[in-house]
């Protein structure tokens, strides 16, 4: 775990508050560069699947022209969503490090263990809570400051 | 339920089966009309997350312009995996009907039940079963093919 890659994924978080997005991001990254960085876009495209994680693997498998992203690590600023993390597994990357829990839906060992379900056919190991204040702060404050705005509607 | 869907679904299916990918289908639709059809394409496109759901799910939020796909169903010819259990969840459709269970990985009631699972944020109902010889002989055969392929290399 290399701490400057959280930082670059919350980095990317940041961008997606700037458009009003629910703030989070990821990074990619294989033989200790980042291959690809994304954050939260599905307003923006009004595309469902546009999570952070599920773009920055679509931008990694360009990249590496293979779906198989194999010797690659995901640092994500929450725990995956069922969604994100069925598409690490899927994507067959081994590595995820995650910023801030999530109790209620996430999949590395909130919700769900689907990264580490030895009977789910593709498997990651991870680490969560990696620069947990910053990641959580950023989505606290988001939603605190959405449901202000709903109620000055 | 309407089992035309379903038929168009394992239609969407044998395309799959004939460029070589992993044979499953699906469709969405809305007010008794098609509005999107997918087959699995993550070899084509060199792509892990392009199973069917998700780029049927793409093509529906494209369509209506919107990343709700409130009022939609989904047929599907295999139970989804988390991912797509995960994605249909994240796009709000509300009904999944699909054909083949996946004993190993489904998650609407044969692993996890990521589509009724009221502690997520959000559900579908589902129905599974559905022209289910015919889905599962699709999967069945493909993967005998590929096995006896890897055989002979």
């Amino acid at each position: 775990m290399e701490l400057k890659f959280m930082l670059e994924a919350i980095r990317q978080a940041e961008k997606a508050l700037l458009i009003d997005e629910v703030p989070i991001g990821a990074v990619i990254v294989k033989d200790g560069k980042i291959i690809s960085r994304a954050y939260n876009q599905t307003e923006k495209t009004q595309n469902a699947v546009k999570h952070a994680e599920i773009i920055a693997i679509e931008k990694a498998c360009k990249k590496l022209k293979s779906w198989r992203l194999d010797g690659c690590e995901i640092y994500v600023t929450a725990e995956p969503c069922p969604m994100c993390a069925g598409a690490i597994c899927n994507a067959r990357i081994p590595k995820v490090y995650f910023g801030t829990h999530e109790p209620k839906s996430g999949c590395a060992e909130s919700k769900y263990p689907v990264l580490t379900d030895s009977g789910l056919n593709h498997n990651a190991t991870f680490l969560g809570g990696i620069e947990k204040e910053a990641c959580s702060s950023l989505l606290k404050n988001y939603f605190k400051a959405k449901r202000k705005r709903k109620t000055l509607d």
